[in-house]
């Protein structure tokens, strides 16, 4: 199973593919959350300030279009947008947002969309958490050496492990092996 | 030459194709802004509510890039969008738009954009006029029985021909029979 994240921007659209290895390779399986995902690749999508709007927006979407027909994953995990004060920063958002889901919708790719909050919880356990502890989580969930490279990108895999984790969640509660007494609710 | 233009909305988007007929009658040209424009048909594109958002957009880029094929548009004229305090608003207004964009761009359309109160300042004269106002101008510039039907489409008319008047106002005021005295400045 593999997982497409995406951290959407007009000047910088961050990307991260995840893989699920843990069916592939059961004898590596080890319980705790993380162990099986492996980092394909991580970038960004740049687009140039001076070009029209509509040349940018193509851009965008053609990138991630390349990305999927590259490496056929089979979801796409989309940061949902922060609600900036700023209106056209939230405009600006929306736009570059509307042609990566229709991107994945063109694939025919599950799509899933994750607020900010919600991806700080998932990867680190609090809404709350800095920057620099999603980094860190993503390192030693992925067991990389560093954080993925640039920050942006750092955004499109944390989408793309909180499918992972949340979907995994989901199976697990389904499950008859779900210990109640853990703490954490699971809504 | 044929404009395409666009009011963007996640549940209903409206359009107007306009055509300039001014090269192909000649002697019907009287020098009055708008004699020469025709209106070829207008629409709204309607998505349903429940559907999942990359579902609707989809929709409404099919829709365009159904529109643009069929009639072979030369421009695509935009209403840029009402700066909503819901931010919420404003931002699945976005996701429309650039969807919407990304049809014209990947169709190869000149691509115009233009602010509420522009769209208002060419049809009726001011940027603060009234729905009804520019609806009135709309079917007498368009010499329709009636305004366009339903008013979601009069928006799309309505930025087909700020294109119209705009472009021709720009060709005016770069030839020599300018006559600065008639109190409405170009800018």
């Amino acid at each position: 199973m593999l997982v497409l994240g995406i951290d959407p921007g007009t000047a910088v659209t961050g990307y991260g593919l995840v893989r699920d290895d843990r069916g592939e390779t059961p004898t590596s399986r080890k319980g705790s959350a993380g162990i099986g995902m492996k980092l394909v690749e991580c970038g960004v999508i740049r687009t140039r300030p001076r070009d029209p709007l509509s040349t940018r927006l193509r851009e965008i979407h053609d990138g991630v279009s390349e990305l999927i027909s590259r490496h056929r994953p089979d979801h796409l995990a989309v940061e949902d947008i922060f609600y900036s004060r700023n209106v056209r920063t939230t405009l600006a958002l929306g736009q570059a947002r509307g042609v990566i889901l229709l991107a994945g919708e063109m694939a025919g790719l599950a799509i899933h969309e994750y607020p900010p909050a919600e991806v700080k919880k998932a990867i680190v356990g609090t809404g709350t958490a800095t920057k620099e502890q999603v980094q860190f989580m993503l390192t030693r969930l992925l067991r990389l050496h560093a954080a993925p490279e640039p920050a942006d990108a750092s955004d499109g895999v944390a989408a793309a492990v909180t499918y992972m984790l949340t979907a995994h969640v989901a199976r697990f509660t389904n499950g008859v092996d779900r210990n109640p007494g853990t703490g954490r609710r699971s809504r």
